[in-house]
């Protein structure tokens, strides 16, 4: 029972995501039709200069006005590649007033403005879906909002970025430090010459919001996702990380507080168990470990971006939304029904690992135990290395709240013993 | 905006998964009618006998009389986790006929009878889920049948029996026999008493069925799954492996052939490189590792049986149907349109390692080379040790048919210098 009439498909963006979404729809359009029910035409290609040669795409259907090709009216569905907040926000909640569904890999615009851009699909009784905004070609939006529908998610832990995972992986094989590892992730093509996006935690972060609004059925916006970076991780860290029987990943953590009543979402360096399945994940992978009540521990793995994945999941959405519109329904929309508090960094409980340099003389560490017992922060264990006159004291704590454990940080720098803080790692995954 | 009159579900079976259904409909009603859009209401509790206490069920609810339940006329979804073919395929025919919509955990039934069940779905227009009748709260059928509905699966590759995997996973870590381990998973809870299903591999089998069927849009019946059980895996096989740096897992493959016309599925025990993501599944663990044309690898990953679990993957069924019931839609049947050839075992084509117990004289070599040449089988290595006048030669091959392997076997045994095939064992994952 196949319809005659094609869906029609304007596609915003033809870089690296869009030309293959465009590849993979003429070379597999009796897949996607009978898959669908229906045709799916490409209708129109927004770029920002037109002339330049594309492989497959009949030049006409090219254009630079965008805003007309969504405002056409007979368009089914706008796939938006452009990424970035302006145009693409403007486009997709056109497209919506012009009677288009919306598929977008867009996780800056989504983290951002995801409960407008929600709200405009469902005033106009359209889709917007975005399993590409999070992981690449990783099912995790359908899996957290559909398979998990029934189940209490718990915790979302993961490596969503795959730059900084290849950084940090290169660190930990090769005893690298963090400069030389970002070169050659530069020079293999994996990070951006520009990688502040990256490095500094703002990918993951927008990611971050996105997992946490979903899993929690929570409003969770990218300024609530507390972000710390991975470029003042060092050789010297990994080394401690290893004595302690895990390496270091760089991980998007959602997390319902044990109440139940309260969320937190954070992005930062942490040592991770050796055992743990997410230390494993090598290279520019991406992989994002669920704990839920009645599930208990999944995981998802694969390819984090790249072009074909990242049109992987761009057209598996793409069918989606064309079912529905055939069907005449709609997809699940935004669910933030739980609402949930959104609490600060200061409330995040966890262990951490403290590296000191201190003076090496009786009494340090008497003086350090001091300060940590009066911020309420229990140590797990300490070791202690002298060399000439100065000594490192590396302190894991038991779980302790992220104030206390600032508190505590903020009081031993004042000590007179205290030479400096080394680092502080957060240890998680255990 | 919530409808108030419930969706009515009723339940067919109440052991260890029915009752964990039952009791997160109550704990978590709140959440779940927010998620659907509407209350969900147990409606009627089929069982074998009544009269045993049932926590947090409503005596008034329980039954015997399974067909009347599905005959009410008012039931909007029946959730079915009986198992096995009948009264199971019945109770599902007649609940579609009846109105209401189905989620099975079924895995037989759905191996044996999908296409007729899919059928007696969309004469009535209905939905018919089965998320849990494969690898358990792993999102699997859902990721296959949507998020990867735009791109091309070449191959799925899978530990998908957590019984076996708990088996080889302690045969492997402790050097033990099969039966000793077995003996701990049947101790543990982890095998039942008569646990052929799951050691000979029909459990598997069945799981294969069903993901050949959806990741290939082709009809795959549980007779065209060639099945090989676990039983006969040694601990001397177990050393073999690991001197190729592998272990040994018992996979269900579903394979696209090269030219893409064909496609096999099989379940059998394997060797795969201990750097393979499958390699480090632990104990009772499911992992389903995909490789699709734009995606790439994805692996998922976790608890593939036990109550919760299996009602966290059937309540987010449950979810969906009902969703489908409110907007008036229903969601993808069978995809069945690419109507590929299913290939026999023969036509497989992979790895083995083959250990053969020979006369220690010279010459055996030569001979054994020259029969695996007589059948178009090339030979990657041969390892030969010697022990009291008999040896043994660990050959791996290179790529060849299975129907190419069986015949040089057979014209191995014939060899007067051949006293025995000690093991055949195929190497997959590389």
């Amino acid at each position: 029972m196949m319809r005659t009439r094609p869906l029609k498909v304007a596609l915003l963006g033809c870089g690296v995501v869009g030309s293959e979404v465009a590849r993979i729809m003429t070379t597999h359009a009796d897949d996607l039709a009978a898959r669908i029910g229906a045709p799916v035409e490409l209708a129109g290609v927004a770029v920002r200069r037109t002339g330049k040669a594309r492989e497959g795409i009949d030049p006409a259907l090219v254009t630079t006005d965008a805003t007309a090709l969504v405002k056409r009216g007979d368009i089914d569905v706008v796939v938006e590649v452009i990424g970035g907040i302006e145009p693409a926000r403007t486009l997709i909640t056109t497209a919506f007033e012009h009677g288009a569904s919306v598929v977008s890999a867009n996780k800056a615009l989504l983290a951002q403005d995801g409960a407008a851009l929600h709200a405009a699909a469902e005033a106009n009784g359209k889709d917007l879906y975005y399993e590409a905004a999070v992981a690449g070609a990783i099912p995790l939006i359908r899996p957290l909002r559909e398979s998990l529908a029934g189940d209490k998610v718990n915790r979302v832990l993961g490596i969503v970025n795959g730059t900084t995972n290849f950084i940090l992986d290169k660190m930990d094989s090769t005893g690298a430090g963090y400069q030389e590892a970002l070169d050659e992730a530069t020079a293999l093509g994996y990070a951006e010459a520009d990688p502040t996006a990256d490095v500094e935690g703002f990918d993951a972060a927008a990611k971050a919001a996105i997992l946490a609004g979903i899993a929690f059925h929570t409003r969770v916006r990218l300024d609530d996702v507390y972000r710390e970076g991975m470029t003042e991780v060092t050789a010297a860290d990994f080394r401690s990380a290893r004595e302690m029987g895990c390496t270091i990943k760089l991980l998007a953590i959602c997390e319902r507080s044990k109440d139940g009543t309260s969320v937190t979402a954070r992005v930062h360096p942490a040592m991770i168990p050796l055992s743990h399945p997410l230390a494993s994940v090598r290279g520019a992978y991406n992989a994002v470990f669920v704990e839920s009540d009645a599930a208990g521990q999944l995981m998802f793995y694969g390819p984090g971006a790249g072009g074909s994945p990242t049109a992987s999941a761009v057209l598996g959405d793409l069918v989606a939304v064309c079912r529905n519109r055939l069907s005449g329904a709609t997809g699940p929309g935004e669910s933030a029904y739980a609402d949930l508090t959104v609490s600060p960094m200061g409330d995040v409980v966890t262990r951490y690992h403290i590296s000191l340099d201190v003076a090496d003389k009786p009494g340090v560490l008497a003086q350090v135990a001091t300060v940590f017992a009066e911020h309420g922060v229990s140590i797990d264990t300490v070791r202690q290395q002298g060399k000439d006159g100065e000594a490192s004291l590396v302190v894991v704590t038991h779980r302790a709240s992220d104030a206390s454990l600032s508190g505590t940080v903020e009081a031993l720098r004042k000590l007179d013993t205290v030479r400096g803080v080394a680092s502080i790692m957060r240890v998680e995954g255990e």
